[in-house]
């Protein structure tokens, strides 16, 4: 018994120190043995067999359902609201309007760019079809959505606008004291455009537009919250528990950051739309707290298509100017922006200003709110819009001076960029070129083009690129490794479907040399996870596994000195394999993981990781090409997609399965933007026709091309970032609508600028064709 | 839109830095403003509200109850097991016997010591009442309750052993092929006790002996667990998610750490009973594999008195030589442990061995199982059954030689070790026997000791220590920054009930110099909380608070560098308050902490504490005296405490209300040890005969001292841990029963040296005393 205690509490002076912060510095990985391959997704059995929970799936002891009452006209101003019918409903708990909402409530939600915001919860003044008015909670959902039904509003009915030109116009209804003008049109102009088109051989000009585009993602959005005294926690289907959830909900609520803790372990999609707070969040924290019962609140369809974004509508007047050996002189857009009732995002000029090497670029943006649902941030927000029509223009260039497209593109490709005067860490786009085309046989299917009665076969491509594709701090990732080599990542990153929780995994099990089923990993909880920015603008991958591989690193090194020092060998002697340390010049000298820990009395160690600072005299950015052939019925109308490349290139792949299926869902949601999708309004009441599944057209499986490959193009970019990885998901999805329309172009020798390239765009553009 | 998107990438590039580790060196606190005051739990209204979750509120969807059959007779064999019945109860949806739970489940959780360890789930070899035979789960607890009662049994019943002297003798029924000692007694020996004796002018022997005390936690032992695929989780009421259950549950099952996740946010009650994996966990976990459903299984309070522990049964024999003037010359201690049917865990030598000045000290430890539930750590395991004879030995030694106890204690006070030649960091017992005199009126409640009629007053002290108090790595706590100042602690501690959380918040609060409400804290999760060592043995504030104060220093030598950066000035001339930086020398340089963050692009800033070793050369431990007034009524024999005064020395005070309610606890359990609480077996059957709450008593309202206070000694002991801190939970429980005896002899003049002193007993005593 004696020698047990003493044993015991000798244990309480045992030769444990505090770890000391690692020296040296990460080498980037030459060889790897698990980063690069195609490997299932970590939570694949989760995601298939139901048992993930998404915020749809959150059901709470107590809940009760939430439903908003939203304004059925286009214009309108509410001028009374009579609850009391509704109070009285069976199962209603709590009833909230503008009034008993409280005017303090400011929500830190929608709108951008210093636009008109959508701050007031409800705003008396309605701007467009499913403007929040009311909102009630109770039993159930059915019992919620008869509630709202019994709630007697009186509206002053406005006239409306829902066109840019006719919102142009002085005497159009206005949506806003100042006007319909989203701002004073800002021209932003490198070198001097007038210069280049006087330096050109050939100067063209042409009017492209898209239509808007709704997110569809397959999880509506809404929260379920619950309150524990002054704390809430919210389960919400966001793209960032941190920035756009927690952080815009504690400055509406004035509350403490530390007292709301959001969950989103797993998203249904998103593409941008839930990069902000959502008003339901906030009405059904409101709701809640009257209630003092949990709410959940989630978004019918017709909800999703009418209030909670698109990517906007946009005409684009492009003006081009090209030597004959191919040089590009000047580009000029005029971009004329239709964002809706509020202020949206999308980049449209970008494109233009950094794609190619062109010394004259200037852009104009102008825009008019109109009384339709506001925009919001999509899938690389205005760089599939702007590619449309910069790429289509290169074509026509191309055509113009007798060029192959890609050559012209090669022609002017430049390894420095162009706004920021910087070269690129790695400039992917020349390769992406070349390879795709490769891949694409593009000679050959260029030569190879053939009518079949009435069917008609067509080749296009497109290229592109991606601004924020290298992600950047602040970032945060927790590693930490058990004696047994278990390890668990932390992370306040979301994994939208994209794969990141794998893809963190495969960089943890790389770095610190164990198997990938040893790695955990927990995400996307504000109250557990370090920080994460939020999951947009395909800055996930490459901010967080940098992060993560610091913090693995950190933790490797701290094993790897104490296995030397209990070896007396170098650090750099040892070698680690699965789970053990062996000296290189002695390999009798060996110490299991076990070992090493039960020697410093340790059982976990723990590495916190940071997202190192980008460099400071690179850009960074990934590309993109795309090659496509088309069949185009004659008599119906119908494009089909017969095949597609991807090239990308987006520094090293990590896991070669998610990447190759982001290329595949970006081409097809670019096939939806180029040749299906597309929001209808009726002008007669200024309401959506198409506010749902059935006549809002997606791409489904029979949409997709049967032949379509991906490109890997990787260039050891070691400058972006410890990885080496660079952003994908918006990249993939840029050239698409534009590389198609030019395919089509190509089948029937009349240009498609208006978007989508639909039945009735065909049959249109085929009547008016004068065949050459 | 332009301006809009330069800013949003330039947010990329931003001066972020990772956070270099801090220099310097934290420092003692001189003055305090938070630690130290009597604050109320941070989780208070948690605990009283019923909102906290403790392991019996675990209600999981689909979850299933299981039972466990105990085998009824003090000893047996299982010759056959017939669950076919069983199998057939309306609800059963697993049954799980020793051949279906398999041979190679090798439980890792009960027995201490290297003595016989109950390692088989399901023994067949039963040896005491309660033993696991077989276990059901069912729809409803009492579906599952009854199918056990259709379970057919062959027991083949065998002769029992309950009593250690009846255990001793060769003939006696075994329990093991090797017997029923516990092993060979070990004498442990220090300088020589026949020299001692020899110089001694007196010399004093007695045999004091005490009962079995059951740990009776409010909350009983249970698990509800959930597999999902190989992984599973543990809601568990445990003193330890990690080693305790977590380790233990994996090396059983032999699964890794990493897919073992330990839930216990809340424990109600332990007492050291819980410091081990339950055999109903792995009972549990197979049968939740069996029946694909999870599974709870909580104990009923009477499997809780048979069969998960209680303080062993002691007999001691004392001899102790004295010098005229109160040197003690020697000790000798023979110690008969009785630990039940397997090892336990008891240090009842050490404290002969380490509370005073002694050269010559012998403890002779043997032992005896018998067919009896086995004994557990049990709040300072040993040492209030040492005290009870070490203390009543000082007591008559000092009457031997006519000196006032606290006298005595005091003459052979030392500051240096005894067992470990070394000094104490602080060496408190001196100022807690006179500061708690002083309190109590020692002098003056000595000499005004009166009759009443039958009832008869008394009054009597003793001191203690505990060996463990120093608490000590590896302990690690993580401490996370908002930029509004928010706090979150995360720890892998558990709170049995003691107020750790609240300490560390005040802690990191401290150190931080923000408002305690801006701190939360995360406990006991071993998915997402660091490493933390069992709470058991005083050790969990000492080795919590530390690692806290680390973790918090870390972040704001992090802040505070960035802060001076920022203002142009050494980080030594900042001040913070509340909220910001303000420069000392001048005052109009100032920075807000939302500033601070904001420039570097940080949302948040992490600081990994660890618990840092203790001294190399310096003993620590915590000290304790107490004073007790006792009456006793001669006509009933019932012992009324009057009053009690806890004098502890556990370093620097964190949170005062939560030490003195410490203090309280300790004393009233104590005082149950020493006047009310009995095992009692029936000689008969070698059954418990009390085996529930209403036979088995423990103090409660109206036994509850009118008068009892805490003296807190603090010697601002600055070497034992950055924070100044030992352990108080069980040092204020080590000498309660033995000053109640010595004020019960003082009151009647007879020595109650078996313990409970009961209505019985003193009733024994009186009609054997003789009056003096």
């Amino acid at each position: 018994m004696t020698e047990f205690y003493d044993r015991l509490e000798e244990s309480f002076r045992s030769s444990f120190e505090p770890p000391s912060p690692p020296d040296g510095k990460m080498q980037p990985w030459t060889e790897t043995e698990i980063v690069g391959k195609p490997l299932p997704r970590v939570d694949a059995f989760e995601r298939v067999s139901g048992k993930a929970e998404y915020t749809y799936d959150v059901i709470l002891p107590d809940m009760v359902y939430a439903a908003i009452l939203r304004c059925p006209h286009a214009h309108a101003m509410v001028k009374s609201i009579d609850t009391s019918a509704a109070e009285r409903m069976p199962g209603v708990v709590a009833v909230l309007t503008d009034k008993s909402a409280g005017a303090d409530i400011q929500w830190y939600g929608g709108g951008y760019g210093g636009g008109p915001m959508q701050s007031r919860l409800f705003d008396p003044h309605c701007r467009y079809e499913g403007e929040e008015v009311a909102a009630v909670a109770a039993q159930t959902p059915y019992q919620a959505w008869d509630a709202l039904k019994a709630i007697k509003i009186e509206y002053e009915v406005l006239p409306f606008v829902i066109d840019q030109d006719e919102a142009a116009k002085p005497d159009a209804p206005r949506l806003f004291d100042a006007g319909n003008a989203t701002g004073k049109p800002m021209p932003n102009e490198r070198g001097s455009v007038e210069k280049g088109f006087a330096e050109a051989d050939f100067v063209l000009e042409e009017t492209f537009s898209t239509s808007a585009q709704m997110h569809a993602a397959l999880e509506s959005h809404g929260s379920v919250v619950k309150w524990d005294g002054d704390k809430i926690t919210i389960w919400d289907s966001t793209q960032g528990v941190y920035d756009a959830c927690m952080l815009s909900f504690a400055r509406t609520m004035k509350m403490p950051y530390n007292n709301v803790r959001v969950i989103c372990r797993y998203v249904g999609g998103a593409f941008g739309a839930k990069l902000e707070l959502g008003k339901y969040t906030v009405i059904a924290a409101l709701l809640a707290r009257k209630a003092a019962r949990p709410v959940k609140l989630m978004l019918s369809r017709e909800e999703e298509m009418l209030c909670v974004g698109n990517r906007a509508v946009a005409r684009m007047t492009v003006k081009a100017g090209v030597k004959k050996d191919g040089t590009l002189t000047a580009l000029e857009l005029k971009h004329v922006y239709t964002p809706g009732a509020y202020s949206g995002m999308a980049f449209v000029g970008f494109i233009f200003q950094e794609l190619y090497k062109c010394p004259n670029v200037k852009v104009t943006d102008s825009g008019f709110y109109t009384n339709v649902g506001r925009s919001r941030a999509f899938r690389a927000p205005g760089f599939p819009t702007g590619a449309w029509a910069l790429e289509q223009m290169m074509d026509m260039l191309a055509e113009k001076i007798g060029m192959d497209p890609v050559e012209l593109r090669l022609k002017n490709f430049t390894d420095v960029s162009q706004s920021r005067k910087q070269p690129y860490s790695s400039a992917g786009l020349k390769d992406c070129l070349i390879e795709g085309a490769k891949k694409f046989g593009w000679q050959e299917a260029k030569a190879g083009k053939k009518d079949n009665d009435h069917i008609i076969r067509g080749v296009g491509m497109a290229a592109g690129l991606w601004m924020m594709g290298s992600g950047g701090p602040p970032y945060t990732a927790e590693v930490r490794m058990f004696a047994d080599g278990g390890v668990t990542i932390k992370t306040g990153a979301m994994d939208l479907g994209t794969g990141t929780k794998t893809a963190a995994c495969m960089v943890a099990a790389e770095e610190l040399g164990v198997p990938l089923e040893n790695i955990r990993i927990i995400n996307a909880d504000t109250a557990i996870t370090p920080y994460a920015s939020s999951s947009g603008g395909s800055m996930t991958l490459a901010s967080l596994v940098p992060a993560v591989r610091q913090g693995a690193w950190i933790v490797k090194r701290q094993i790897t000195d104490w296995a030397a020092e209990s070896l007396g060998v170098t650090a750099d002697d040892l070698e680690f394999n699965k789970d053990a340390f062996a000296s290189r010049s002695n390999p009798a000298k060996r110490r299991t993981l076990e070992q090493i820990f039960r020697a410093k009395n340790v059982m976990d160690v723990i590495g916190i990781g940071n997202r190192e600072p980008n460099p400071a005299n690179k850009v960074v950015m990934p590309f993109s090409a795309q090659f496509a052939e088309v069949e185009v019925n004659t008599k119906t109308g119908e494009v089909r997609v017969i095949r597609m490349v991807g090239a990308d290139e987006s520094g090293r792949v990590v896991n070669l399965k998610t990447y190759e299926n982001q290329v595949y869902g970006g081409m097809l949601q670019g096939l939806g933007y180029g040749l299906i999708e597309k929001r209808v309004m009726d002008r007669q009441t200024g309401k959506m026709c198409n506010a749902n599944l059935h006549d809002y057209k997606v791409p489904t499986a029979l949409d997709v091309p049967v032949d379509h490959e991906v490109v890997t193009v990787d260039l050891k970019d070691n400058e972006c970032n410890n990885v080496g990885c660079k952003g994908l998901g918006e990249p993939c999805h840029v050239p698409t609508a534009a590389a198609l329309a030019n395919a089509v172009y190509n089948a029937i020798g009349v240009r498609p600028v208006n978007s989508p390239i639909d039945n009735r765009t065909i049959l249109d553009l085929l009547s008016n064709r004068k065949r050459g």
